[in-house]
């Protein structure tokens, strides 16, 4: 059984960033993999969450959304409905946790940044997609305001990316699609870092418990993914700010 | 005084219809006025409101929301903040008036159009932003579905346009930008169809009391300013749908 | 086609004002406009929203309810909904603005001015009684407070009082009432000064969009009756106060 | 130490009751004890809960609001806050109770009647008027779907009515006002009927416990008090009716 | 006719109370009367709401929730359905009321006490039961801050208990489980002091008005019933504290 | 470093089951891990969610709450504060999911199995804690409906079981209690089934990424575990039915 546009079991979707989208936030990338489409945005608020204050610490937190016209049957807004559902909820908390795996938040200051997320088009994988995303986004902020002096240095200590593995019809895949996603027996996302170390592993059997060598090979497509989304990073980075990001890892020793 | 970007005072902003920007939704359009930047979308719901139910009529409503990441200083989620703010609601009201002004309900049938706007990037003036590409969504939604076989007419009556226009410094100014909105004595949003008649007018003065006579001359640059939008409208329907709308008013006699 | 009780196009309501109608807030009336009854407070609170602290400007806000037994059928009553509707949000909105637009915020003082306009019985034009009651109670709030030497000054710049008007089968007329407004083709709120000046304009087409030439005439009703209004305002303060107040429009200079 | 007015300790405040103040509800009366002051009406509704759909039978419920101005510091609207406060819903709660006591539920029919108090003035005492203005609302609006034919007979089992005592300074008091009300040891809200039972006792030591002794001067009080409000019922009744009600309690043999 | 397990009409269900059976909360007791469960916590927070702030006096408040499983039909939990019930609303005002009653406020200091009633297993009496263990739990946690020094003296006055007591087919009863409440034509909550002294009487007619005979009849099984729960009170903080608490109602000369 | 209690590296803490501690639900068991305790119910209700209307399959889901007490600071109650947090909406989520996925829900036919998880004392491993118990719940309830003739067989597919696994200071710990997992570099929860499959992994780096090694390292610790809570849960069940359930995982051949 063959994949919608052929695409091998271990390819990725075409993936494409466009940074500066939008011009008000300090950073901001439009992230686009096969037909999902999500803007990224980090904002930079000079102030805390209560639980910081006077810690010298900073914050960093997510929040997402899809747009009622981002899928097929249209979902409603999550405004009118008055509070948001458990899965927004769920998906925020993971956005926030991945990218915060690689912030030295003190260096930060106290000051938050704010990861906007917001889905114009929904094919699968928009929560991985927002991940990827939100760490450009994020650089590119952080870049901004070292730029102006607030900052000596960009307190980032590592890529982070993400994507979704799954099992369908017993074959391991890598980016599941919308299609895909929905008749899978195992979806997995999975987080890495630039060295390759995982940030984050959400596996659920949909439909059958998967065993451990099932796990290894996700965990293997994941990989495969996660460096390519990781090199895009880079070299959307690179044209906005002049040079590669390097990370040094010196925190771990 | 000279405006930004040496624009004169019966000058609209540059002006951007995008067709099809996302594909879920039957009818879409980016919509950009300046650094204002308005998705908006209709999507069609084979079922109406609860006090439309059997009477044969259709609906159309809108929403409207904000992404944070689109004004200068971050705007909180309504999401978050568990309800809509009355600015919001009062627009979302506003737009959905303004387009079912031109919408025949009966010939729509029991079904509801859904009209949604998100301003991506906010510089003024994204209400009547949302109102003007609205129309052009909601031309291609119901096209999308009289292809289908589902309508036998576009049940149209006239295109439906808006603009703002207000008194900044005691000089009555065309298509405010946010940084005119903000100081105008004089805040007038105008919604007019292509045959010139008012749909809606909502003048309020913010710093002073106008006479009748200002209030003429803001009515004089908005019916500019708006036959240049609807010139717009045309144009981009007629890029997607081969023919530009033209519309008979049959139903005045 | 002849107005309910034989009223001229051109003729208001019977219109009363009982000022103290209750005794606990420093300005109250009940107005009266044939079968619409509203009470309308004022009350002084001696600090301002976050926005203005520190500022010394003071603040004017509005709350619009209806009884639930106001109407034929039963309204719900908002606080058992959880929120309010669009609508009330709406009128709240426009009352605030429209009275803020009279009152010199700076000398007024790092205090607010809570009006609250309480629909006992509706039939049509419940929120331009709202408005021209709302005068009376703030100017007597304000005369009260003068009166205990809080302020040097009654802080107000002018009159400030609305009415309804609207196309009814083709027909301009003047205050529609309930059975008026439910068949409108045109519904237009205005709010002007006792100067003569517009302060507000919300025209809306329910039925059919207007000309210039409709709309003309409607803001010649409006003129007309508006005046009317604010005699009676006169009147009913000069009862409270022993004089009739009179604005010199020196701010306008 | 005296009372405000020199009232004795005995002795009610004055009480008036006026019916048919808004023209809308079925029934309506402006009851006024004092300085407290609450419009109560009852409005019909050709509809039950569901829980009570398919049985046959009705429903009574009330629903208690304070207008913000009706307190000397402004009392912030329940409709803002989004949510009732747990002593409205109390009252609500009492309201309902205590009417519904005298009313068979099955010869009212599959209808609910609906008993809105508002209270416009509030100086102590505010619920016990809530209930005994609500049954002369709802004795009108039965009495007027009697007369349209509706129902066969007026379902009403007996009066009731309410007052409130208390213990201030050891001493028992009648119908405590709100400087009293603030410092009672103990207060206690007393529900009856015209024949002189008890439907709801409600006594709470906010300063010391009572002893029993005690509780029975207060109850000798509420009688003595009830039946004044009972006499009020019926004559502000008779002279809407033509007739002053008798029951016959035929329920309880 | 005869009660369930053969009780007296003057015979409470056993009852049982297990002090510490949480370890996190300062004082804790299952109480467990019939087939009524509750478990109820006392816990002390160095702060107080904000009407307190300064005044040096502390506060007592309660919270009680029913699980969903409690019910033999599954109760919808609270949390989800976004607020709390009115029931559950005017239960926990009267616990916090009831116990206050015993408490010294100004001797407590600025602090609260937080009492949390948590029913596991509902059978009639859940409310009476709360206030019966929460007594005892917030003896449990006055003598460990005590011992801890923070407090002199535990601030308490005297005991308090709970019960209720009905008519049911014209009969009085003690202490009624879930299948007599639910067919009772008089339902009646009592709270009273270890001296005797009521605190609070909550008694509705749920299907006919009661006489002052039948009041005193419930009243007189009241005070049977509430002697036997405070000398289960004693003995349980006995075994805890290892001395029977004495109160000498010295506040009362 | 030694664990509190000399705990080796790979030892649960003591685990205990006890079946129907409360008796309104068809299944409920109180789970006690160390000094974390859940009590765990299972109700049956006879209708789906409206999206399986028609369906033919059943539904099981899962609610999840944290008594205030439970913790050593006080949790503010969820039902107060309007709303549940984004962690419990993600737990309940996770319990849910993890036990359907060893339902036959086919076989459920068209009925809802609620999940209550009430925390009553918190030290660590809560959420894996109710998974384990819910599991017992779980079976119990639908013992009892098949031994009442309304299920022909038992459609449970395999045991499921959770625990959670960590990194604290580079060593990898079997069963987190609270004080550990407050420290933890890795935290993970891992849901299996009889068969030792996965059913859900979520393992989070909260200090320091985790290599592939540590994963496999965390894994093996939780097969470990996981295998002595499913000896539990065949235990207590067995008690209670009489028998040990056993599954031939046909379903997958």
């Amino acid at each position: 059984m063959s994949r919608p546009n052929d695409r091998l079991n271990n390819e990725m979707r075409q993936l494409k960033m466009q940074a500066g989208f939008v011009k008000n936030p300090e950073g901001s990338v439009l992230v686009q993999t096969g037909n999902t489409i999500v803007l990224c945005s980090a904002m930079v608020e000079e102030k805390v969450p209560p639980f910081l204050k006077g810690t010298g610490s900073g914050w960093v937190t997510a929040e997402y959304s899809m747009l009622p016209a981002a899928t097929e049957a249209r979902t409603p807004r999550e405004a009118s409905r008055g509070k948001i559902t458990g899965r927004t909820s769920e998906i925020q908390r993971l956005i926030g946790r991945s990218l915060r795996a690689v912030v030295d938040l003190t260096s930060l200051g106290e000051r938050t940044i704010w990861l906007d997320c917001d889905v114009l088009q929904a094919d699968g994988g928009t929560r991985t997609a927002s991940i990827s995303g939100s760490f450009v986004a994020l650089y590119l902020a952080l870049y901004r305001i070292k730029e102006k002096g607030i900052l000596a240095e960009i307190p980032l200590i590592d890529y982070v990316a993400a994507t979704s593995v799954g099992i369908v019809n017993n074959v391991p895949l890598l980016d599941l699609e919308y299609t895909e996603d929905s008749q899978a027996e195992v979806d997995m996302n999975v987080v890495m870092t630039g060295r390759g170390d995982f940030v984050e592993i959400q596996g659920t059997a949909e439909g059958k418990p998967f065993s451990r060598q099932e796990m290894d090979n996700l965990l293997g497509l994941a990989e495969k993914g996660i460096s390519e989304i990781i090199a895009l990073q880079a070299q959307t980075i690179a044209k906005e700010v002049g040079y590669v990001p390097q990370f040094t890892y010196s925190h771990e020793e």
